[in-house]
């Protein structure tokens, strides 16, 4: 009884987004069907720390729903489990204080991004990793252009054109690649992020370690508050929500 | 322009196993089709080492086909996987003896099963391997009813009961079990497996694992030539066909 909140994740490969659209396969749709089931049919709705887009995937997405029913946390969990899909899982579930919002609470995000080196891209990472082909990106170009990117700036030329906030300024904590074997792994955390953000930096990144730009003409088009300034938006299957953080106090009841 | 030889892998989630069949989505129609392209629509049709079911996956299945052109070896690879679907790379070619037969000149064959001991499976890995739920099999005691299955036997008792082969004497070389990280991977190798003979196995030694029959009752089910004796077949999805092995002689031109 009372809020619940839940760590997601979710294969997005089979999925239009995590958002419910009618006549669509979300992730938000699946949760709350489950959840209906598991209320006698009562309508319940699944609230998220925000949306994925199609193709995007989650290791920790986080949800918050409010439920009349006493189950204790364990069976939660295996109560949903056994009703999503398998390319739904819930990793775990706590009891929150009802002042906990999966969005509005949220303090900051993780999302990494992958991208293959292997000469033939395996079969079994084709939707869960970007190939570089026959690029050999240089990763210390990268390294140098994510440093303009880490601060409190204007992202605008880092979002979708289609954006709706008007306040796009917003705080990038850390900005990391690493190669581990036959991945590059972008890590990025901030304390939210524009629609297409990450994948915009992403993009940009990539194109520095191309040698199309130069690490300092990130620093100018980060100026420039021009989306058409940017470079392409990487493709979302390379894209992972990773974590969402929250104040501790919000956190268990 | 003679014989060439591919190692082909493939996710098999989406195919409805590896041979062609009227309607349906099979790993041989899609390498065909990518075939008859190549050769502008002339019919060409490839021989596998083997057919694997639906859902079974592939590292280094091996194919031949004859061709009348004239195409480096890594001309061959690059245009196949770009003419393939993501799911199926073509990780190596090379002209070979026309002696050479994918199926007859094979003188092994080694499988890979995967199960995982996570608390929760990942949506990643759904579809890659089983997961063991609750169970945490004895893996010394599955080790110890291995042994009773390496060696020349008849394995009528570790087939399916709709095997067409009258002759069901096999010799298994090597079958191990070994625990990494969060997987539990059973590797058999042998002279050739009659069909679902490799997932009876692993259902056999999962069932000694969780306690249902002793290591030693395999060496008298092996004895009463009886599929009935035997434990269920394994799901397909946790079997990889890792490698097929044939005499140097046959090898390359």
């Amino acid at each position: 009884m009372g809020r619940v909140k839940a760590v997601v994740a979710y294969d997005g490969t089979n999925f239009s987004g995590y958002q419910s659209q009618p006549g669509m396969r979300t992730v938000q749709s699946e949760i709350d069907k489950a959840l209906v089931k598991i209320h006698k049919d009562k309508s319940v709705h699944s609230v998220a720390s925000g949306r994925t887009d199609a193709g995007v995937h989650a290791n920790g997405q986080v949800i918050h729903f409010d439920t009349p029913l006493t189950l204790k946390e364990e069976r939660w969990q295996m109560a949903l489990n056994v009703l999503l899909p398998t390319d739904i899982r819930i990793v775990n579930v706590c009891y929150v204080d009802e002042n906990f919002h999966a969005r509005y609470s949220a303090t900051g995000k993780t999302y990494i991004f992958k991208w293959s080196y292997a000469s033939v891209h395996s079969p079994f990472e084709r939707n869960y990793s970007v190939h570089l082909g026959k690029w050999r990106p240089d990763v210390e170009k990268m390294k140098e252009a994510a440093k303009y990117l880490i601060g409190t700036y204007d992202f605008t030329s880092f979002c979708s054109a289609k954006t709706a906030t008007s306040n796009r300024v917003r705080t990038v904590r850390l900005l990391t690649l690493e190669r581990h074997d036959d991945e590059l792994i972008m890590t990025i955390e901030g304390d939210g992020f524009l629609y297409n953000m990450v994948r915009t930096i992403a993009g940009m990144l990539l194109a520095v370690g191309k040698g199309w730009h130069q690490p300092e003409e990130v620093k100018e088009i980060l100026a420039l508050k021009d989306r058409q300034a940017a470079s392409k938006t990487a493709p979302a299957h390379g894209l992972y929500l990773e974590n969402v953080t929250y104040d501790h106090d919000n956190l268990s009841k």
